[in-house]
């Protein structure tokens, strides 16, 4: 089955958890799965149920969750990388049928590493392997190389309401 | 913890999955889940690991999935209005942490119920439940009702390049 790079951006919720419900989706369908995630470091309640259930699906965290109101430091930037590089390999070799980076256009934006380095991942990527990449600011160079790019849009949020996030809703 | 009102809505591809995805992190959390699909009838595989991995998730399917492309019938208007009973039951008890309902704006849009008979479930509910409802054309009432709303917005999509739907990654 020929496979393809589908974006999830933009600034409304549930551009994780369409990674999430796709790498179910096909570890439903005897599919392999290895969801990268970048930036992201605590423990979310969906991947500890992931990696404790559901049996096909690899769940690595390159990222140590706690830069975003501040600036990245080195060791962010390393875990970064270190994180790119072992997907590359992984995704070069085709060893999952599902691959998912998510936060990586926030590690993009953040310049955790560079969009050159992640479209070269792209451009080996074998016409096996799907590929999934999620996180706000999408660069429009990532978009073309996309084939299937949705962006969540906020029409209207409950930050708002001052609704704090909450866990098994937010994380 | 409080519960709010949840919509994704919108073109693109990632409602579905990203409800989801809401539904293993809540899982993931201990929560309980009830998983209502409207319209859709077949067995899609996200389903099926759903059922047969994760605890706490209770599905039920109130729909044949096949009337999208003609008229529906007075069956599947019977199946959809139901599952519209059942769900108002399951909310109003207040007897799942979070319930779904997906493609019920689908069934909106198709007359298979009325949104005074979808707002008035949303009146009803408890302040702990939350509520996720899914599905093209959300229509401006249940926008209104809602405390969150996410437009999944097509950029790209690869029908464009003749991709069928695939076992494991669309269905």
């Amino acid at each position: 089955m020929k496979g393809y790079i589908q974006v999830y951006t933009g600034n409304g919720k549930g551009k994780t958890t369409a990674a999430l419900g796709l790498a179910l989706r096909a570890a439903g369908a005897d599919k392999s799965v290895y969801f990268a995630q970048f930036v992201k470091g605590k423990p979310y309640s969906e991947l500890s149920i992931l990696t404790a259930h559901i049996t096909g699906i690899t769940l690595k965290q390159y990222g140590r969750g706690c830069f975003i109101v501040n600036k990245p430091t080195e060791e962010d930037i390393r875990a970064a990388q270190n994180g790119l590089k072992d997907v590359a390999g992984i995704i070069e070799r085709g060893e999952y049928d599902l691959v998912v980076l998510d936060e990586a256009c926030i590690a993009l934006f953040y310049h955790l590493f560079t969009i050159e380095a992640l479209l070269d991942i792209l451009h080996r990527k074998p016409e096996s392997v799907e590929l999934v990449i999620t996180g706000r600011y999408a660069p429009q160079a990532l978009i073309d190389a996309a084939d299937l790019v949705t962006e969540m849009k906020e029409i209207k949020h409950y930050y708002t309401l001052g609704v704090e996030a909450r866990e098994g809703i937010e994380y």
